[in-house]
């Protein structure tokens, strides 16, 4: 496929944003795409391990998606396979002898709406959102285009050996990772490239490693205690409110550790019915991260035993909830040294940056940690793109150029690697 | 009007439940019944000061109550003086020489779904709550009926003097109380009544005095910070549930008072929007209570300098809004006597206590209290009732043998003082 | 005794005031003052029951005080019998058939420095405390003095019965009234008597029954951690000033009842060593109070979950040591009439109040309920004293005029108690 | 002097150790050795700032060690000098035209006990300290050995420029170093170089760079309120142990900085009076630290805004004091080689690091950044030695092969100054 038609790829999952486990539309428009091609694809329930999934919607949510794809003109057939919030899908394309490589790109929007304004180039070109309330705000149309666009670049190549491209689900909420990784897959995979566009970096800059990511973990907590009238029968009650007060301000207090840097945040807080009421419930969203995996597992560990001790503390009952996860990971140096050199010759591609930092978080780790594990390299590489708002605003957009500056950097590192068995 | 009459209206009312603010069917149909009678009524801005008026829910609320009423058949034209939430209405009934004798009926339901189980009373004979998530929860569906049939009865005596029947929205939400007490109606006012069925006294219990109303203030705050990402740059935020976490730790640290019982209570709250951003902003409900106005108070005023040292702690801008308020009220001894005296020759009326506690807020104190700073007496008469579930649940329902036991102790209490010059 | 030893008897105790469980002095003094009388006394051991002593300092502490006993002139065979803080004394006259009535009077002074202003009348009369840091300041001194003077009058009167004088140790620290209440002098009590001079009540006003006692409890309470160093490895502490921390706030927030008042208090916190060290350990004292028993177990009990759950929030082990208790209880009708007939007879006493609330605690309660449980009545007597400064302060002093008042009301009632079988 | 005579005056130190500000005798010691040199001294007020002074102890502490110090033989004149807290010196040694080169040795003992057991070499062979409850369990009176020993070696040297060493009382508080630096002996210094021993590197390592110094300021902070009757009158007290605890949790909830390493402690609290009144006072001392001293200042001021809005909270009145205050700095690459290079070639020496990380504080970095403001280099050295107990602790001791390894490298590093006006 050529450049025009990956754009156009592009603008029609523009059009049609999805969120996490709900991606019915995108999914099924990348496999009619790669129904022409030689490449076979495992789907849904196929592609990744259920039982990882974090952070599904509930039936109602998907199902007014599924309703939406269903409507934008979705393979009925192919819907059917995703039932249930199985998104996304790995495609295979064999090609003899060979290391095997995969690839990593994900595909879900943001649920957040999109500028309306007539300047913004999606408007002014007929490609804003079709669907209220989600965007595409962070480039995975571009992603997933690229994604596309390597197959076909692959094929067209002297390359030998197999490839497998990960489109996966979920990324926003860090919540397609782990089971894309554990989905079967990666377990033969010599090397495994992760691509971004944008980060800041301006079209033409490329990151051939990108590091820094921050293991992460989305809690979610309930405190159940026992409602009772707050002004009759104040000493009946056993105040969800009081716990979750309690929690904050220890969460908080979680000492910072020497070994590197750590991060706690409650960024959700709801609870209680009426001002008169004893609250019954509350709830709070925290996020613990550690600059490596192990400094997130203490504020973890940490942060649960502040939970427990705040629900004790008020005789509330304590439900928790891993709702998101990710590890920390780091780029292999020779992989970087790979990518670093092929973009280099890449015609349009300015600047190449060995190194940088996220400073984030991303699920892409456990897809590269799980390679690492079995004795593979992982490198996640940056393409710059010019972009008029930031990441996750109204008004992000991608410089459609930089789709080939991925292409490119990705199928050209695709073909060292065969040749040089890295 | 006899009693089946008056069970009918208020089986009607049962069935159009209407929450604060909201009760324009509730008020038409009053006023349609009062059509055919002497009284004269004072409607809407007429009837109250419509700038005390407290937690006025927003214009889309109101607009679609409004369009119920008028689908259940509400005069236009009594819609259109009801525009923008001035419910509720002073009858006025003029029999010449002799004290002004005000009662106090309150008409407001809660929005809370009725029971559907058949053996539900409303269910059974067939006038259950029309409206979805709203309920006469609380019987105030028979103090209206009340007030219409003690006009007939008082109508229908000896009684020379004026009456006058304040049919008040809002007490639910603590809400509509002080806009009646300052409407104009009550200026001239010798003596008040005001009547609550049930609160837990069987029928033919009558409570010639109800006393140990809690003063009470409804605080809403909101904490405004400003959002950051929190991995990666946390120091850049002003963290609203920060704020809110010390808030709610330190309301509840309010220091006991000698002087009397007081209370203390965050009923609601709610934040920020994800786990990775620093929350922007926070809101709670608290709630504080005091056995005297001057407790309440003192309460407050802690309340108040939590609220703002927790925001300035947090760097966080602070808005606070009283959203109810009620003070405490005590019954007048002559008032007492005399419908204790009355009671005990009402027919089916088995036992008459003098006074009890309520321990809970009510807004007719703001009633009583503007009554007595003039000079008058004033009284709050509870009319038992079998009651199968309690007051606010689903199976609440009244024994409308009561509604009659409310007519005749209250009309032959304004008789008394009609005669009598209390 | 004549009114003038009795003075020179609270004077000669005024010189050596004694805190808590080290009145070897006190003791040792009374119990010579009582040797030329009939009464047989139970010293030390014999006297209470000593393993429900609480609040009992130190060997270090009651060494001191014991040298200074010696110096003092106190009767070392009496000091040996008192040995390991087992002060204070049960005197019982007999004097033939009838009841058995107790008296009781506490002896301990406070941990606090007398004024030395020349116009304070014990600095300008020469008696003044010789124990730096030490001072009768609340009237124990005057007590004692009662004591004697209550056996002396009953002595020479007409009374038969038993008489039972209970000189009380560590009534300041809440600490000596179980152990009086247990300690088997009690058990065959018809009636108690308890008196206490001043509490802003002037000379010549008596308190027939005091009442208003709050319930109490001090715990104290100590997180004990893992010092760290605060900058090179903070994450390696257990933080005990943290869990000290959410304990303050917590306990603050236990909820009020609904069934009367209650109090919370920390009133002493220390903990840490250095500002650079994480703390290993922290120390509070709080205080719970109830307007019955069973409110203050309410508040206790909901006191110890909040430190339990303080600790375990921040890892730290938590040793919990009741230091002082006491129960409510009311004085009993028929022995205040009595009370307060036979005051009004009494010579300079120009008014007899039947009922007055103290709003504080005294561990007297334990003796009264002791009493009141096996069927006897009780009584707690307030003699008016015009007092210059405040209980408790450098200032306070007794109008010893008061002394002969308490000795005629209590031996004036303890007579009737024996002529008329109350 | 030799090496013997070096080793005799780090045991008469030993023996004499005194806290930060009381350096009484060994500045006085230290003088005496100097008498007999070319070196001219500024003493007392005359070698430091005093108002830059921090954590200076009260007038009873500083009596208390300076009649240890008379009674130990110190001159009575140096004494007088010395009054009022005035403690340290600085030695110049004129050689010539030539660089200024400044060694900052420090003096001060911490205040806890020595060890007792007789494997404990200052007991085994006599030097233990004299004074109960302190020690020199930091290497200190190596330091002031070592800064002895240099003034020697470089007066037996080649050596052309000016030699200035500071002889600095208050490290261990982090009070000195401020005033030294505004002394005014610092204005003309090319170069500095300060010296540790230990630091957990063994006898015959030598780290020629020492970083990774956190900035500090220890915060001492007193609430005052007002008190009260906790039972009889809560609502009248104004709660100091209350502002505490809001401030211990909040300051702990301090949000971590994305540009590097923030550390806050709270590590001391004190409160109260007794557990039945409320308190009137409390304090604590925090301490915060910043990889940098913009960090360090970010977390202070949020600090102060916790400190400031805990109190206004509860309506306490707040002061605080800086007590204690270090910035970063970091030793210069030039002076790092240089010292490098010499220490290589001394006897006795057999691993040198270029670079080590402190981790901790130091007030060094204030006569560090003194001399790079001026555009002069700075280098903080650590010598080795084998400690048997850690840093501060009860065992700890030096090997005293270490001195002498000390003097030759800075002796060497000043010479090499000298010639090479680096």
């Amino acid at each position: 496929m050529d450049t025009d038609g990956l754009i156009a790829l592009r603008r029609d999952l523009h059009r049609h944003p999805e969120p996490a486990w709900c991606e019915f539309y995108t999914t099924a428009r990348i496999l009619e795409e790669l129904d022409s091609r030689d490449a076979s694809c495992a789907v849904g329930p196929d592609a990744l391990a259920g039982e990882k999934r974090l952070a599904v919607p509930d039936a109602d949510e998907r199902g007014r998606w599924l309703e939406r794809a269903r409507a934008a003109g979705a393979d009925e057939e192919v819907l059917d396979r995703l039932a249930g919030g199985y998104t996304g899908l790995v495609a295979t394309l064999e090609r003899g002898a060979g290391p095997t490589v995969a690839l990593r790109v994900d595909i879900d929007a943001l649920a957040r709406p999109e500028s309306a304004d007539p300047g913004h180039r999606p408007v002014a070109e007929g490609f804003r959102s079709e669907h209220e309330g989600a965007m595409h705000a962070c480039g995975h149309d571009a992603h997933a285009a690229i994604g596309v666009g390597v197959i076909d670049a692959v094929t067209a190549s002297d390359f030998t050996g197999t490839l497998r491209v990960f489109f996966q689900p979920a990324e926003e909420v860090v919540g397609g990772g782990a089971a894309m990784a554990k989905g079967g897959h990666l377990e033969d995979a010599d090397a495994l490239l992760a691509v971004h566009v944008g980060l800041d970096h301006p079209t033409g800059e490329v990151v051939a490693g990108v590091d820094g990511f921050l293991a992460v973990t989305h809690l979610e907590a309930t405190f159940t205690g026992e409602s009772a009238h707050a002004g009759g029968r104040p000493e009946a009650g056993r105040n969800a409110i009081q716990a979750l007060g309690t929690a904050i301000e220890n969460l908080y207090g979680i000492s910072r550790h020497s070994d590197g840097a750590t991060r706690v945040n409650v960024g959700v807080v709801e609870g209680g019915s009426a001002a008169n009421v004893i609250a019954e419930e509350a709830h709070l969203v925290a996020e613990v991260r550690g600059e490596t995996t192990e400094l997130m597992e203490y504020v973890e560990e940490r942060a649960r035993t502040v939970l427990e001790s705040a629900a004790a503390m008020h005789d509330c009952a304590l439900e928790t909830e891993v709702v998101a996860r990710a590890p920390s990971a780091r780029s292999d140096d020779g992989l970087v040294s790979l990518v670093a050199d092929v973009a280099r010759a890449v015609e349009g591609v300015e600047t190449v940056l060995e190194r940088d930092e996220l400073g984030g978080s991303e699920d892409a780790t456990f897809l590269m940690r799980e390679v690492q594990r079995h004795g593979g390299l992982a490198c996640y590489v940056g393409i710059g793109t010019d972009h008029p708002g930031g990441h996750h605003t109204a008004t992000f957009d991608v410089d459609e150029e930089s789709i080939r500056h991925g292409v490119e950097v990705l199928a050209g590192t695709i073909e060292r690697i065969g040749r040089e068995r890295v």
